[in-house]
Parts: structure tokens; sequence; C-alpha cells
């Protein structure tokens, strides 16, 4: 039987800046956990299973999510094409309530050729949080050494400053932005795109094509929330600070804090939130 | 030679609606156009060329991004690993500037496997804009019909609405969310999760599982931005209406306008813009 829980959200200590003041507080974070797709259907008098798509998600109507998807891609035009939506009891217990079988009505057409090139699944290689950082530490990503540490008030002016050099964003409102700093509060470089990983990969490229790889004794700056991915991005590059707009999801932080990356979430002009390794953040 | 140039936005006619007056403007939007990545490597004193990953992103310093996807999934440590980074001149005109061959130093040592499984790409089947929107009619999405009429006033509601019922945000402040509405402004469904397109596909397949697509005659309100993965799962459930509460992509707008379907950004109490099909819109 499974013993996990599907959660939403999940409590995390945080260290919170407020107007100058100092506060421990229990911060209540988004869940975020990979969620594998399977398709089973009948060929030739055998069943045939197929895993077709790997997302990042908020655990919770996992059988809404996986069968919104494969509507949305066309695979079931509706009610009527989905026998059976159910969790994979196959796995080990930790990735029970990650898998979700869907079984198509035996007869139903679709273009099998399509599944495997067409569709999105993360870069993550697990099926629970915990293979997802595990398979980090595979990729040979170690702990980050203390050392850098940055004062909060540089960080809070960090969002000004990536808003002011944003080109694209000021005329569309439409991009997200990772912004590269010095921990002096120096910008390095900034890069934009409609997708928050791209914006970040394109900051992270544009280093390593100079040779300026890795990124250890900087900052990078978020202009919306940081998920796992980004994070994960950070790690690679071994930015040892990431700071945020917006709120970290919950796998952020525990890659943040397994790793000993300094994560600070809703960050402005008079205030954030420090929720892992806050010692590079100086009061 | 290709003609085409990269830009990172887009002009587009708004009808927009402020304190109560509508005024006719062009607005500017984030270009956003599918990428894909091609690894290119020698085996056996042959190359091997491999499509790794699409991703929908905004046209520009796409060698960068190219290097910094492969960077942040460790196929590549650093500028050595990279012999070359130039564009794709083999293929259609249209498609040269979305395709990103990366070649790789002779010799390198990475999980060719892993590429096979690992990687997300986006559910668009083209690499440019336009076969993107092709594949769309390819896939049986019809022109939607006229008939649903919504007022103003009606649209403008709907963000508070949206929030007051968002569960979890409330307390994490970290999640999308994607609400059904009658066109009387009455909620149907809500559902959140930390990737926009994962609240949207829960909420469809909710939908799908009771039986209850189409949705035509009715309206969806999305917390962020309008892309056109949004638009596209929007299109297929026949949702005639799109709100958004950020801005819509270049591409979010080519699709609602080929489809005739109305689409709203930068919604508040106080006002919207109209990118497309107006005419569901009462003043």
């Amino acid at each position: 039987m499974a013993t996990i829980s599907l959660r939403s959200n999940v409590r995390h200590p945080v260290r919170r800046l407020r107007a100058g003041v100092w506060s421990r507080e229990d911060d209540v974070l988004a869940a975020e956990e990979p969620l594998e797709i399977r398709l089973l259907w009948e060929e030739d008098g055998k069943v045939v299973r197929k895993a077709i798509a790997i997302t990042m998600r908020t655990p919770g109507e996992d059988f809404e999510l996986a069968t919104g998807f494969l509507y949305g891609e066309g695979i079931i035009a509706g009610r009527e094409d989905v026998v059976d939506v159910s969790y994979c009891t196959d796995e080990d217990e930790d990735q029970q309530l990650n898998i979700v079988n869907v079984t198509l009505r035996p007869g139903l057409r679709f273009d099998v050729a399509r599944l495997d090139r067409n569709f999105y699944t993360t870069s993550s290689c697990g099926v629970c949080g915990k293979a997802a950082l595990d398979a980090l530490e595979v990729q040979g990503c170690a702990v980050l050494p203390a050392g850098l540490a940055v004062s909060a008030k540089t960080i809070c002016a960090l969002p000004e400053k990536l808003r002011g050099a944003q080109a694209v964003f000021e005329r569309t409102g439409g991009l997200h932005a990772s912004g590269l700093f010095t921990p002096d509060g120096e910008l390095v470089s900034l890069r934009e795109d409609v997708g928050r990983h791209n914006a970040f990969d394109k900051l992270a490229g544009e280093q390593v094509l100079a040779g300026r790889t890795p990124l250890d004794g900087h900052i990078v700056m978020l202009s919306g929330r940081a998920s796992f991915e980004l994070l994960q991005k950070a790690l690679v590059a071994r930015i040892p600070i990431v700071a945020a707009v917006g709120a970290p999801s919950s796998l952020a932080v525990q890659l943040a804090e397994e790793f000993n990356l300094t994560l600070c979430g809703f960050v402005k002009a008079d205030g954030l939130n420090v929720y892992t390794a806050p010692e590079r953040v100086q009061a």
C-alpha cells in the first residue's frame, strides 16, 4: 500500500526580512514532484505500455492532469476514449503516486509514431523528487562550498536592477528574465525569454561560450518563481546564490538544501525570504 | 540565404479598455517561436546528427540558448566541449533560423541513451510558428464559430474571482491557476499547479472525465501569461474566449487569430486588452 499522501503544499522554515527586521517563520511552499504519464492500449491481442511524458507538477488531481494532457494533444477526443485511469502500483513505493496509467478504449486510433517525437518530458531523470535529486549527484553535481557572503541590502536591490535592464519586457510585459550579478550587485549579463528556463539557458550559454564557467562567485536573479528546473541549472553552473521575485517550489528548496545553495524568494526592495544556506546572506 | 530576421517582439493591433474607455492601439508582443536543438558528433568516423529538444522560445541569442541547455543538462562541461554552434541551413527557409546545430568536441563522452528519454520537447510539431499552427489543423482543429458574447465587465471581474477561489496560492504564493467560467462569470471549476500548462490540463481533464467536453460556451481565465501552448489546449477544448492576467505571446495571438478565438490579455478590474475576435466582447 502506498503510504505517501498527495500534498499540494509543504512547510519549510524561513528567515524573513521585512523593513529591516529579521524573523524566523514557517513558510508554506507549493509542492512540486515529477509525474510520469503512461499509456496502455491493446494491439494484436497484447497490452502495450508506453511512458509518453514526464512533467513537474503539484501533486493532486493527477488523473485529471493525465487525461487533460492526452485530450490537449488529441490522443483522446473525450470521456469515451478512456477505459481507466489509475496510479501505477508496480513500482517502488516512492514512485507509486508519481506514475499514472491511462488505458485507452480498444480500437482507438492514434498516431503512435508521434508519441516518440513530439512530447515534452522534463530533464529530470526520476519520477519522484528524491530520484530527481539523486540524478544530479550522478550527473556529478557536488555540494557548493561555503565562502561567498552578500549583504541582504544588495540582494534586495536586484529586482529593480533586473527590471531596469529588461529591454523587451518594457515594451511587451511578456518576458521572463535571468540576470547574473556580482556579489556587489553589479549586473554582468541579462537574458529574456517567454520561457523562464530559456532565459536562464541563454544566460548560462553566453557564459559558457565566453569560457567564463563555472559561475561560482555570482548571484543569479530570476524574474519569476523558482522551480526545480531553474535551481538545477544554477547548481550545474555552480552559482551559490539564487534570488527570485516569486515563490520557490518545495523541490527547489529541497535541492537548494541538499547542495548548500542559498535560495532567496519574494525578493523586493524592502525584504526577502531566505529558505536555505542563510550564512551567505549578511544581515 | 535566410531572409527572416530574428525578432524578439512583434506588433499587433489591440482594442484596449481602461476605466470605461475603449481605444485602438498597436501593442508590442513578445515573440514566441519553436527552436530545435540538434547535436552533431563523430562516431566511428561518421558524423551523427540528433535532434534532442524542441522548446518554445523568444528568438534571439539562440546559440547561447542551445549551449546553455546542453550545459545545464551536463552534456557539455564548458566552452572546450563545443566545436561549433550554427543555424541549420539544410532546411526550408522558414525553418532555418529555428534549428541550431551544436557540434561537440571529438571524443566527448556523454550518455546518448539519456538523450532519447530525458529531454523535454514541446508538443508542437513544427519548427516554425506556421508549422505549429498547421499541425493543429492536421490534428482536426476547426475555426471556432461565432456566437458567444460576453460583456467586458464580466471578463474584468474574473481575475478577482479566480484569485478568491485559489486555495493553495493563498498560502504559498507559488501557483498558477486556470479557471473555467460561464458567460455570466460564474466559476465552474478551478485548478492550480506549479506549471501553468498543468493547471490547464487538470481543468480540461476534469471536464473530460465528467463527460462535459467540448467546452464551447465557456471562458477560461489564466493567472499568468498566455502562451502558444495554453492557447492550443483551449482550442482543442473548443473554448472560444481565453482571458489572461498577463501578456500574450506573438504565437498565441497568431493562433487565436487563425482559429477565431477571442484572446484577452492584461485583464484586471478596470480594463483589458482584446487581441483577436473582439466581436465576442460586448462594450
